[in-house]
């Protein structure tokens, strides 16, 4: 069973809107096990529309429309599909009655153009999930079908989850379950995990339980993403159980996390579960570490707080580091130290180093000092890392938590 | 001149990424007056990318192409590319010899796989402009031309900007040159700056030289962007710069700069420019005003430095506030001189509030206090913002950047 997605809309071509829906339903489409494999935006043109939908029909059994149904002249989905489909529109009484409805419950008066929203092409039926004001359409053509659903996102999504999925999955007769588990990384390249993980992936090609696909998503690391794909969830669950131990064993602690954990949530209860608290002394990163642990709700138990010492002069009042270049292992060191003592936290963290553009104390643009107080130790790391000021900045970020990561992993 | 994107990768229709690349070239076609009809998403299939490609190259003059060009085996876009060519692909050694050199650089290993991306369709050359470690590629079919770039979103950026516009517009024999400026306003909704703007964009409907549109971008505020058509360039930058006074005339101070300046490169400026030093107090923020200050270049001359106070214990012992409840105007007032001395600031500035999901002392997440200390003042601003823990976050930021920037420009 395939289903391609056409978005509609003039303003989507425009890049004024990102195209979200098509995303979502490809995801819904995926872990239901129904393929999509072309996925269309087209402006508000019903030569344009009618063209694509009848593609979309050729190479697959259903089609999902998104936008182009509301009042105004532009929304013009219903007539392609008339026409794709040979038919006329018809006013729905019924649908018309409900528009009206709505309208008075929010005590509006009803433009007239509002009842284009009942025209419904000959044989097409309601959705019956209607949450706006634009009703949506299952639309036979032949033994295929055309969905429509609003663009307004929330709409759409009532609608896909209570009418069209399974009307989907009914044609399909579909049984196979997909089910996916992301396995977060960092510290190796997309093409060192390639090759780190080449034999596995081609013995999963020959006897097919589950894939391997990576997924850069720079600053955050790379994802190794295993899709599974069985007759029922607790089979695929058990594939999945089984391929994520056979990756760790490869793979080993570059991986951080799993599916929406992030470095910063995996640091925060990995000190949590020790009963530690965290202190950090930022320079070239400037509040992006204290930003990024506090995005995490509850972040409050374990971090005590930061000290952004930008100029030089805060870094030897308020952390005590002594007088000198401040683009040293040195100075990450005592930053560490010094936020740790200032902050009466367990654990100090600190970065110092040259974002760009311009150098810095004669160093290039990436060179970063990473400073980690615990126990009886200060010590600090060097990394050079690439990209612009933002970049830098950002894997600084990464970086150091990892670093704190891989020490507390490695005393266990 | 016709020209259309296709989106290349499996992980954009099963939805694990968002296609925001399309969104954005079809924005930068359209300023430059080039249609874009369709936009497709293809997945990592071989037969089904050339298929893609044939088909936009019958309904245009010419096909951007995102993603696929990286080092792996499921990186098929040259391939492809080659195919729809008619030609095969050949090593080009100045390519391999740049990629070697920027790992070489990085002072990593390159794994064999990285030499694939020097892999060229026969006729087609490589776009100068390259971020990364993937070649762009410029590829003439007939008189038709497929761009190939990479899915990395400032990747793709530098080579459209530096390369596949101009080439674009010099095919296209474009005479007629648009020029738009983007007027950015902090304090007003879209549906206010349309009542302001309302009588203005009639006229401009009558005797088009301008047009003016909203594009509300969330926690950066609303752009009003002027675009002028005209047969010169001195003629549509006189247009903008018209029209950019007319419409300052009307909209005051909630403009508070154009194109790519910040809010936060806007107030840097203010402050440099009064020689004035900054230092900031975080709770709520937890970071992320001195993180987006220090993402401008040469903060350093206006920013001392932050103190990130997490821990209310931090409040008190650091920053002098007195003990008690922290989520009050009397803290953030507190807060914001206890900073400015600490640091030894001329404006010292502080947030303290609930990001949600959770209540706080009692009140609701998105309720924020802004704290202001300069000269014999401190003073302190409630806001209730509105979303989630994010937007709250990111909200109280501009909010309080915007704080400053208004009493800095009163006292003028």
């Amino acid at each position: 069973m395939r289903c391609e997605v056409v978005a509609i809309g003039t303003e989507l071509l425009l890049g004024q809107i990102t195209d979200t829906n098509s995303s979502w339903i490809g995801e819904q489409l995926a872990l239901v096990g129904i393929d999509s494999f072309y996925q269309t935006k087209v402006g508000d043109n019903l030569a344009r529309i009618i063209v694509t939908l009848r593609l979309a029909l050729e190479r697959s059994e259903a089609v999902i429309c998104c936008g182009g149904l509301g009042p105004t002249q532009d929304d013009i989905t219903r007539e392609a599909i008339a026409a794709v489909m040979g038919v006329r529109l018809a006013r729905d009484p019924v649908l018309a009655e409900r528009i009206r409805a709505i309208f008075a419950a929010r005590g509006r008066v009803m433009p007239e153009n509002n009842l284009r929203q009942a025209d419904v092409p000959e044989g097409a039926g309601p959705i019956k999930e209607m949450p706006g004001t634009a009703p949506g359409l299952i639309c036979p053509v032949g033994a295929k079908v055309i969905y429509a659903v609003p663009g307004v996102p929330h709409e759409m999504r009532d609608m896909m989850l209570g009418t069209i999925l399974p009307d989907l999955q009914r044609r399909a007769g579909v049984q196979a379950v997909i089910r996916s588990r992301v396995l977060r990384t960092w510290g190796q390249s997309e093409s060192g995990l390639a090759e780190l993980l080449a034999e596995r992936i081609e013995a999963l090609d020959r006897t097919p339980s589950a894939t391997l696909a990576f997924q850069a998503s720079g600053i955050e690391g790379i994802k190794v993403r295993i899709t599974a794909k069985a007759a029922d969830v607790a089979t695929a669950e058990a594939i999945l159980k089984e391929e994520e131990a056979t990756v760790r064993a490869i793979l080993g602690d570059c991986i951080f996390g799993i599916d929406s954990q992030t470095m910063e949530s995996v640091v925060l209860d990995l000190l949590r579960a020790r009963g530690l608290t965290l202190a950090v002394a930022e320079s070239v990163t400037g509040g992006l570490v204290g930003a990024r642990l506090t995005a995490v709700p509850g972040a409050s138990d374990v971090l005590k707080g930061a000290i952004v010492s930008y100029a030089s002069a805060v870094k030897f009042d308020l952390l005590g580091v002594p007088e000198g270049p401040v683009v040293t292992a040195e100075a990450a060191a005592a930053m560490a130290a010094g936020v740790r003592r200032r902050l009466g936290a367990d654990v100090g963290l600190a970065t110092t180093g040259v974002a760009g553009p311009a150098e810095q104390e004669g160093q290039p643009a990436g060179t970063v000092y990473l400073g980690l107080a615990y126990g009886a130790q200060s010590e600090a790391r060097l990394v050079r890392l690439p990209g612009d000021r933002n970049r830098v900045r950002q894997y600084a970020v990464i970086s150091l938590l990892d670093f704190l990561r891989q020490t507390l992993l490695a005393e266990a």
